[in-house]
């Protein structure tokens, strides 16, 4: 198993660099006074398609052969990837083959579509998907390019927490989601390679806490049918992700629905940005565990901001 | 009558600069796609309390004696003025009193209460405000700083205008919503001022349309017990900020309740960014009216970002 290097982000990050948006670190001296500590909000609601999916996406796009490229690219994803791959396939002339399941957010299914993806819909099951995508690959030979489990997609995500460090100096705690773990191995990558004094911090839906789980335990254990507001992190590790995650990240919080929305709310309030559901587990973190916070410099990972308005979870 | 000159707009930028925010000025490749000309959004989401209303009652406050100040200031507000006056009078030792409608929506009320005002409650009609006012002026000798009507909180409005007019060069057309008239008044100053070629256009709800009727008519016609979503947009046009209207305004749109909730989401979907409905109305004009706006370049005045998302009107 080859685990990326800080030099790998950086080589991916110049890659990307011309098709991506610098997103802005944002601050807030509400959040701050109502959290006791000083907030750094980098920011990839803002990204193109509303999330990072779309920095680890181009990566692999730009990594594939000519030969590769005529074939196309497929993916299984509930939405972010999906339309950052559709994306990312389109802006360089590969055809992007997309299965989402059919419980996919109206907005995301939307947002694919106009993209220019071929969308095969599918049962939300993980079988499901990988059947259906196996079906397409056996079909059009299109490259998998897989949501986390996929050496160039970690390498894109860490260049958001790059950035970030980057721009903000100083920071004591580098918190992001983890779903299938893609943005923590990237980020935790980046953060430890960059200063290992940084704690790194995973934030969890507790109905979804396969992550912890296994961080807790040692063994890779799945979730079964989670369910949480938190759409962006059904998914569960696969042993790359959580070979890096147990060798990099330095706790995992698991976080509440309650807190989930909460937390969503009041970035929408105060900070007048939308942020997903999945993204606000980063800031409920900070919430339910006051006495780890208090006080420190702290970066939070703002991985999208694609919410169905229609179906508001409040 | 003494109108407000762009000398007046620029003395005020001065004096208030160290207190506000400088919002950014964003825009959105998907939007300008969509509706068929460049935009820019000069977002006073962004502003201290959510809303351009900071502008005006900061600049008021601090153009008071110093005898004023130790009386307090007092208004009748249907939510952002209110919450602007007591932070900007608070920020300068100086008290508050607010008079709001009993129907303000929950945000706004926590919001002006955080800000250390002392609130006293009425009938959500102008009459129930107005002497509810005149009793606090009796009993405190307290300054009024009326919304709109009043020629320091027009001159700090029109600070947004000049930011963006600073920012951006070549606007063909500036648009900014039309409630009591001081955002207008203050925007139109500034935009006919600096270039008389810019077009200014007024965006007002078609269920307010106070400001509409008197434009056309040229005779002030006040609305009578206007219903929209655009709560800040439920005011009237004072005979000042009517003059003032009349001389500087190219023409005035109304838009329908569905544009206004329509161009809030699109908003909210493409840009990731929280404006209230009030400030949809200047996309919901682009959009009811192509053949006006159509390739030409638009600056839209987002006047705040304050929205009771337990009270959603979709």
């Amino acid at each position: 198993m080859i685990f990326p290097t800080l030099s790998d982000i950086q080589s991916a990050h110049k890659r990307i660099k011309p098709f991506i948006h610098q997103t802005p670190v944002l601050t807030s001296q509400q959040l701050n006074k109502i959290f006791d500590c000083v907030l750094f909000f980098k920011c990839e609601n803002f990204q193109r398609v509303g999330a990072f999916k779309f920095r680890g996406a181009t990566n692999a796009v730009l990594q594939l052969t000519d030969n590769e490229k005529k074939s196309g690219v497929v993916t299984h994803s509930s939405g972010n990837h999906a339309a950052a791959l559709a994306l990312a396939a389109t802006m360089n002339g590969v055809k992007p083959y997309i299965v989402m399941p059919e419980s996919a957010p109206v907005v995301k299914k939307n947002a694919v579509a106009g993209y220019g993806a071929e969308i095969t819909f599918c049962k939300p099951t993980l079988q499901a998907r990988e059947e259906t995508t196996r079906i397409i690959i056996e079909k059009t030979g299109a490259t998998l390019v897989h949501p986390y489990d996929n050496f160039n997609v970690i390498c894109g995500q860490g260049t958001a927490a790059m950035e970030l460090l980057d721009e903000i100096k100083g920071l004591d705690i580098v918190v992001a989601p983890i779903g299938g773990g893609g943005l923590m191995s990237g980020t935790s990558t980046a953060v430890k390679n960059t200063n290992d004094k940084i704690k790194v911090v995973g934030a969890e839906p507790l109905n979804a806490n396969d992550a912890w789980k296994s961080f807790t335990t040692g063994i890779l254990t799945p979730s079964v049918n989670p369910l949480t507001v938190a759409d962006g992190l059904l998914t569960s590790l696969s042993e790359l992700t959580f070979s890096i995650v147990r060798k990099n990240v330095d706790q995992i919080f698991t976080v509440k629905e309650e807190s989930i929305v909460e937390c969503m709310l009041l970035v929408w309030e105060r900070m007048k940005i939308i942020i997903e559901p999945s993204s606000a587990t980063v800031l409920a973190a900070v919430k339910e565990n006051p006495d780890y916070f208090r006080g420190k410099k702290t970066g939070l990972i703002i991985s999208g901001g694609n919410v169905d308005f229609r179906k508001l979870p409040f």
